[in-house]
């Protein structure tokens, strides 16, 4: 049986090193964008969107990808200075187009026009395209929870490492979904899942430690057999959770993300890796929806810490010590890094030691 | 490596008995509901949502039912006379009290409205209460098609069969999740999927063919241990697809469709099966998104075209025929049983003889 109840930070993180004030990160991530371009106030919305990642606990996708982003932004891969706008437009329904520019940008200033749709239809659907890689889903469907309001994020990922149940070819995404519920005492809860059963995360750290991958969270792309090998991971093709409905959830949140905001979505995505040179034209969505439309707020939450309770303190399988609601961890991580910094790898301490030198900024050590 | 791209009725159908015409089913079905009290202009759109199931191919969820129901309406666990109202309203949301009468007549009263909104608003989302089973979660997906429209559909399921990650008890309904959405000479996409690994349905198939079931779909209640047994399965609790993550969307979408519409999730939800004497609060939505308001809708339609033709032109894995975009079948289906009429296992065709003599109306066989 299966009992992997956990944020990925849990099966992704390398070893943690001593943690770092939040605001000495959030200072460097702000200072290395400025650096390459951003207007000040868009580098400090960028850094507090990588920053929400790291404090949720989602490692791999806070300041773990300023390293990958600093090249685009520096060759232009990336707008540094892009003109977003909102080129769609209906009562409760908007389309940003991100001219490019980070993701991070462009799906905040998505999710507020959701937020601000709802206050006033109830429910705000916005897509959003031209945009780029905006970090953890999870963190733009929690900004609509302070609004007493539910979040819903869905993405076209920027590479394919999925195939349609049966193919053989990389054509989808491992397209995430998120959903931010609001409660009352209990921590709210915060969904963020990608479609495929494992991450290249998860992979790379058993490449890290030698150790083989389980058979199904891979195949290869000739005979379909499982690849345990973790350093053979990228001969073949991730697997979507479910067979044939995770590729099918994969496929539809794909083609709301991509096609219908005019983004890219199976063959229109390539994947440049680190030598990106060119527009992703990266699709999202993220959805407000407003509590009070439906019921009162308190009544709401009351409801949602009730039954949070109910399934923690239901029986357990024996070996299982908490019954873990999702966004529950989320929340007790985000009071210990607020309070205790972030943990980052001696790795990646070592990765923005460069960038610093790269841009010319104050590394993070010495803040 | 897991391959099953295809509709539940070909899983779950037993043998095919000769198929019998749709509008001898369509008859049969309203002579029955009316029989048991509804009026005559209800008892035709129940009648009509159930023989759509049929049509799609989802066995398990049309004509098949219509023995369960009888019982139920005929003791008023089930309202056969209801007043339906729109309990809330906003400008793109609205709340449907169902007054516990059939989920058909509930939710198509919901996907209406919803459509009408995502008319004014660009998007509208409808959740209901005091609503019952309502067939097959696809069919209320897709009546936003004719209207240019994408339909989403989530559910909050009458009984619960799955445990949250890591428990014992089941929890959790295997709530399912439908998407739908226009394409242009291609069919539409149309995916209908519960977050468990298997159906019940799938189950009572091996049973009845004396076949044990894969391991990962069922394990007890007490040591986590898989349940191979078909026979064995109701001790057990379903496992959701891919461990924590469908465990998670069962439950955001539990939420969504129960306590965002005063409906039943968690502890509130009792199984009673056949004998069931109360209500269940049954809660559900539906979202209608005007494709309209984000591009120009023949746009649209060639680009799911394009992608659907790309993806089932891509490279297959050895043995695979040939790769089904989720809405294929359903519309193969379709065309086939308007034809050819419904085919209906013998064992069922009995048990609606049966129901023909207890209501006193003539058989679907005499028809």
């Amino acid at each position: 049986m299966i009992i992997e109840d956990r944020t990925r930070s849990a099966e992704e993180a390398g070893p943690a090193d001593s943690p770092v004030p939040v605001e000495a990160v959030r200072a460097f991530i702000a200072d290395a964008l400025a650096a390459c371009g951003l207007p000040p106030a868009d580098a400090a919305v960028v850094a507090q969107r990588m920053i929400d990642a790291d404090l949720a606990g989602i490692d791999t996708h806070g300041i773990a990808r300023l390293p990958q982003y600093v090249p685009w932004l520096r060759r232009g891969t990336i707008n540094p200075r892009p003109t977003i706008r909102i080129a769609e437009r209906g009562p409760a329904t908007a389309v940003v187009d991100g001219d490019n520019g980070m993701g991070h940008l462009v799906m905040t200033l998505a999710a507020e026009t959701a937020i601000a749709l709802a206050r006033e239809a109830g429910v705000g659907w916005v897509g959003a395209r031209r945009s780029n890689h905006a970090g953890a889903g999870g963190v733009y469907a929690a900004l609509a929870l302070e609004h007493g309001m539910i979040g819903i994020y869905g993405a076209a990922s920027s590479a394919n490492h999925m195939a349609v149940s049966g193919g053989a070819e990389p054509m989808l995404g491992t397209n995430p979904i998120a959903v931010a519920i609001p409660a009352g005492e209990e921590p709210p809860v915060v969904l963020d899942i990608a479609t495929s059963v494992s991450s290249f995360g998860a992979i790379r750290k058993h490449m890290l430690e030698g150790r083989p991958i389980p058979e199904g969270w891979v195949i290869d792309r000739t005979e379909g057999k499982p690849i345990t090998d973790p350093e053979r991971a990228a001969e073949g093709t991730l697997l979507p959770i479910g067979g044939y409905k995770g590729s099918g959830l994969a496929l539809v949140i794909g083609l709301l993300a991509g096609p219908l905001n005019r983004a890219a979505f199976g063959r229109d995505v390539q994947d440049f890796g680190g030598d990106r040179d060119r527009e992703t034209n990266t699709g999202q969505f993220v959805i407000a929806l407003d509590v009070a439309r439906f019921l009162p707020l308190p009544v709401f939450k009351a409801e949602i810490d009730r039954h949070i309770r109910d399934l923690r303190n239901s029986q357990r399988l024996p070996g299982v010590e908490r019954i873990r609601v999702p966004g529950g961890e989320r929340s007790r991580r985000m009071r210990e890094r607020l309070r205790d910094g972030v943990p980052l790898t001696a790795a990646l301490l070592r990765q923005l030691d460069d960038v610093a030198a790269q841009l010319g900024i104050a590394p993070l050590r010495a803040r």
